[in-house]
């Protein structure tokens, strides 16, 4: 997979791209990273990359120019159409099965804005996908895009050590985790429920699927709805509400 | 504001808390940021900060010990009790009132997992707040922290240019924003709407409002809920719901 980001920003990337998973998709040969300043894409002989938004307001407006020009250089010089993706926070809401779709992709670029709105031509003839990572305001699309990258390149074959991983994270199941405890057994009075130091796997694995199924209860019961249930989980989770 | 932030990959932060708002608000003297390797704190010979999980099963889980310990050495050298706050899936959804709500403490602590899950006696005993910025899987904590503190610290009074702008984004209004426009009024074929280019500010802020309205119906009508339409904005969006 090539990923592209465009930013004015290209600093804020070197510390993530080169530590953890991201780093190490890298070097295995399962993705490559190319960040592009596309200020060096303005036609301005100030190199601006913003204006003032017609019809007045405060804040500033990025220009259409400079980042249509960065993407078909990119889409030239790769002889790719990638998948261009906005992150703003007007955008389709990110979820894991949106990871799970991307990356499926062979070519991304992502467009990250600064302070400034978009000229919205950007978004109508250049971007094939807005994501928004949630209804909250940051101060550009960076981050976005790099957390959005994490949970598409973690996804590639090969890339977590055990391939099973994946599969048991949080939202891949549709259920939030079970506790998890380790040694020791005892730490300032807190212990480790009994159960799990019983070495009795069946009562193990009932046990965490129940935890699984109060803990979703509790915090994110609009999960259960679209979750599949078995008869027994069905019968736990009504002793569950029973119990309060 | 002080910020800590306990990880196990404290390179991860450098290229983004010296770049942008964040390091501005460094510079203007708004937040410290204190970056803790909890490896430091393991009581371990081999420094190990995780082990296998009582019960089995794959993956790590991250001991108490060297959390405990960092985080109650960070409070005995400020002398002060932290908000300490978990990132992990299972947590609260992150929103802007929650940014909101954080922007108003002289104190907080990240703690980033990685790969990993966290002991259960951490949440238990020593975290006050568990955040999750979205329904999708992230390697780690990181990113996850470095969207909380960009979210907050553009809040903090003095730090972004115009004290108005937070005001204005998304979110912080109930409603998506409308469209940007700059110049060059025609790109391509692409005009800008005429109305933009009119001169008339009142033509202007109601073809905002509506365009606002639009996109929100259009894109996240679960805000509209808890929107306080004025009689104008229901009339506006009747009409919108007649034309399709």
């Amino acid at each position: 997979m090539r990923i592209d980001i465009l930013t004015l920003f290209p600093n804020m990337f070197t510390g993530v791209i080169n530590e953890s998973i991201l780093k190490k998709a890298m070097e295995l040969g399962k993705v490559q990273y190319h960040i592009t300043n596309f200020r060096d894409f303005s036609t301005d002989k100030h190199q601006a990359v913003d204006d003032y938004p017609y019809g007045g307001g405060a804040g500033m407006v990025l220009k259409p120019e400079p980042i249509f020009h960065a993407v078909e250089h990119i889409e030239s010089v790769t002889n790719s159409s990638p998948r261009v993706i906005l992150l703003c926070p007007q955008g389709e809401r990110y979820t894991q099965k949106k990871a799970e779709q991307l990356a499926r992709e062979e070519h991304l670029l992502f467009i990250c804005g600064h302070y400034e709105g978009y000229d919205e031509r950007i978004r109508e003839n250049l971007v094939t996908d807005e994501i928004s990572i949630g209804d909250f305001v940051l101060t550009g699309g960076e981050l976005a895009a790099m957390v959005v990258v994490d949970s598409i390149v973690r996804l590639l074959p090969g890339v977590l050590g055990n391939e099973d991983s994946p599969v048991l994270d949080s939202f891949s199941t549709g259920l939030l985790e079970h506790p998890h405890y380790t040694r020791p057994a005892e730490f300032r009075g807190m212990r480790v429920p009994d159960v799990l130091l019983s070495g009795n796997h069946k009562l193990i694995d009932e046990w965490r699927r129940k935890q699984s199924l109060k803990r979703t209860l509790e915090r994110r019961p609009d999960l259960l709805e679209s979750y599949p249930l078995t008869e027994q989980e069905i019968e736990w989770l009504n002793e569950l509400k029973r119990n309060g």
